[in-house]
């Protein structure tokens, strides 16, 4: 539990990312294989991101349910494609109540399966669409590699799943909330990413169109940090959904579904710490500010918690999450604390502060250059609050776009022989042209790389396939990546 | 999907109980046995009791924390009346990754086993203490006789767990947070509850003292509600679960756990719903306040819904929740659909009103004799409304109390010949006297009943138990149950 010097981010930084999520408690290691445990402070931030997401999705007419963590085997199988994409990573319950089961029960990797039969009982008319659904759950992938919020054999997630009456309805659908992701992801995570399609290889198992949103990490590797599907009409049909349109006919609904993860908390906290520990987005810290009272004898302690109680509740009164950090340590011991957690601000209090009504203010990061340290009038201090966890925000995500950009190689017209390398060893990103060719996306494997996505961007006159030479027909993003 | 009649809920209450769950869309069948799927109307409950419990949990101290779900078996084999009490019901993996696994993982039927390891690495020193976390999580016990809400295979609950110092304070806190269950059940859920302690034969596999909650079901059976527990040493023992005290002696500390469950989803539909359908308990319903707007021409339709969306937005500015039915069907249609669903207030706005300046309000229920609809003027609606939500909420304790009430049997010195049958055939309750004995405890079984609780009450003079007749030393509950 004791605090050990961080290693460092840039020299060490799966050793860094390891030592910042367990010293600052995010999570701890677990006795289950493969799954760590959420601490307050790491589940603070996906209760959080949960409830800001959820807000969001309510408002695009989304509803939530909760359908059966156990699967029976055969609704796996019912898919083709489905069950190939999972079959090596599920987890059999195959004893329960004190016998064997005649039909073994899988833990959900994923509820599409059981969804689409809830679906069929559910959908009859055109009046019964769109269908839109989400589930806040927990799902079971048997990974063989793990690294705590990136990838766990069980992880936390939320999976949307909706039904409409027509293809265009449900690719806007799809788009609509791969829009919500990134909107998040900007503005709340602080983290610009690339989105775009998937490449046919790359598609969820079962879906016609998988839209993704890939952000880049310290070490320059690509992270998906959301999906959004158009699924194929195999899936409906495997699960027997079907509704009576308008013209009496019984059609086939298109299916969407889209999800993300706890994966998300991981990417924070890759992105934006640094050698002192965690700095957290201030949307999703548990406490955005952190008073440190500071006081020598018991009166100057009680004039000092009443100060900061009254701003604490000044603050939270503006929606300012605060916490005051009364244990008994020293001053500096807290600094350091609140340092290695992350607390986007960090208020010192003593008693001139309290006597000259004004309160010292620390960010966790500044600009470069700037003063990190301002003393704040009481009067002011809501408002200087306000602006310094927008400015704080914003910092992170300009850091975080100015670090991307500075990795990545605009490469329309280059060739595989010349960026192959950038990919394997410098990890950046390249946009390059590709010409739709799988033989070609392949090539990418050698480099250990691979397309995260097709990028929505006009081919540029003269683009060519990063492979073949040949006239692109689109502009991708290719990577290394988790 | 087609609404039928309710059977009588007087005549044939589990007959009435299995159609209005189903038709109100709170829950359908499952392919997964003893499960069903939570759909948006039943899940947006849970919703709402999660949102105001954990906001109680969290005034109290207690940070929430997420587990993982699979426990390797030997965890729960480490205490061996905890191992004893689940072990009928466990559902076991003991396959995956496409492999056998070397040790069966059990899927949590209760957390305490691997919380208590985390514990024991969390916890060196008084410092640490106390430690007071809560899970909200599903959790699967392979029952062999379900009903919905009230008891599944899987369900979702919220299970809090708590370490201190001394005996008292983990006493005191059971019977907080026992008290954060009573308050919500019987302001927010509109229940009547007695609590107490369970007997030593009735008790959690594994603690030192259990408390519940029971309510009284319309058909007298005692449902228990919730409970929590102080548990014995053996529990901290057996995880290695020590702190270091400030005398620097290493102790064991005492630990708490306390859950309740989507059974309170059930009990509220079983003691509040009618013959038409649910009576949703404000507090939780998704729409407080349902509109139904009444239009003939195109004309009409614009200038009852322009006005219909104000009373709205009037309403959430207040913190109501509201829904406007703007479905393609007829008024009468709607009255009947958010009768079924239990709708609290249904508010009906035609031209006339809307020319008047004002809204017919009618709540779900009114005391027997009351006029059901009244006339409101738009100026006054949103106190209309939320006097009328606490009038509602009002009404639904009273009528379960006083039903409650009626079904009653103060014995203190009955003896079981007297009212065994009334426990056995007419489903009362009965307080009696009891003299410790599980002997005389278990004389009930031949009734059917139980002890429900230790009722925290004087033991009036000349009180005898129930069986042997001998002195009571504890007033008793006792009764039939779920």
């Amino acid at each position: 539990m004791s605090n050990q010097k961080l290693p460092s981010k840039s020299q060490d930084f799966f050793g860094w990312y390891n030592e910042v999520i367990y010293q600052s408690q995010l999570v701890d290691e677990s006795p289950t294989r493969g799954c760590v445990v959420l601490r307050p402070y790491g589940y603070a931030l996906w209760e959080n991101i949960t409830r800001i997401i959820d807000t969001r999705f309510k408002e695009k007419g989304i509803e939530n349910a909760y359908f059966p963590l156990l699967i029976p085997e055969s609704f796996l199988k019912k898919e083709a494609k489905h069950v190939e994409g999972f079959s090596p990573e599920l987890a059999v319950v195959t004893h329960a109540g004190g016998k064997q089961l005649e039909e073994p029960y899988i833990i959900r990797p994923t509820s599409e399966t059981i969804i689409y039969h809830m679906m069929a009982r559910w959908i009859t008319s055109w009046r019964d669409l769109p269908m839109q659904l989400n589930q806040w759950a927990n799902v079971v992938r048997w990974e063989m590699r793990t690294r705590p919020f990136i990838r766990t054999a069980e992880f936390l997630w939320q999976e949307g799943h909706t039904a409409h009456a027509t293809r265009e309805e449900a690719l806007a659908k799809a788009k609509e909330m791969l829009a919500v992701y990134i909107k998040f992801i900007s503005e709340e995570l602080c983290i610009p990413v690339f989105s775009g399609e998937k490449t046919p290889k790359e598609r969820f198992a079962g879906g016609e169109a998988t839209f993704t949103m890939e952000g880049m990490m310290p070490d320059g590797k690509a992270l998906q940090m959301g999906t959004s599907h158009l699924l194929a009409h195999s899936f409906p049909a495997a699960y027997g959904v079907q509704f009576q349109d308008k013209d009496g006919q019984m059609k086939s609904p298109w299916c969407t579904s889209w999800g993300t993860t706890t994966r998300m908390i991981g990417a924070a906290v890759m992105v934006h710490g640094d050698d002192s520990g965690l700095v957290l987005p201030p949307a999703i810290a548990q406490y955005q500010v952190v008073i440190v009272p500071i006081f020598k004898t018991e009166e100057e302690k009680i004039v000092v918690t009443a100060a900061a109680t009254a701003h604490k509740q000044a603050l939270e009164a503006t929606g300012v999450r605060v916490h005051i950090d009364l244990r008994d340590e020293r001053p500096g011991a807290k600094f350091f604390h609140w340092e290695l957690r992350g607390a986007p601000i960090r208020l010192e209090l003593g008693p001139r502060d309290v006597a000259q009504h004004s309160v010292m203010l620390a960010p966790r990061i500044v600009a470069e250059g700037a003063t990190r340290k301002s003393v704040v009038m009481s009067g002011e201090l809501v408002g200087a609050v306000h602006a310094s966890l927008k400015a704080l925000a914003s910092l992170l995500f300009t850091r975080a776009k100015t670090y991307r950009d500075a990795q990545l190689i605009n490469a329309a017209c280059g060739s595989l022989a010349d960026f192959g390398k950038t990919i394997e060893e410098y990890n950046g990103f390249v946009k390059a042209g590709w010409c739709f060719e799988r033989s070609c996306e392949e090539a990418l494997v050698a480099y250990k790389g691979s397309i995260r996505c097709i990028l929505d961007e006009v081919v540029p006159d003269g683009a060519q396939c990063f492979c073949c030479q040949k006239p692109a027909t689109h502009m991708v993003l290719a990577a290394k990546s988790y």
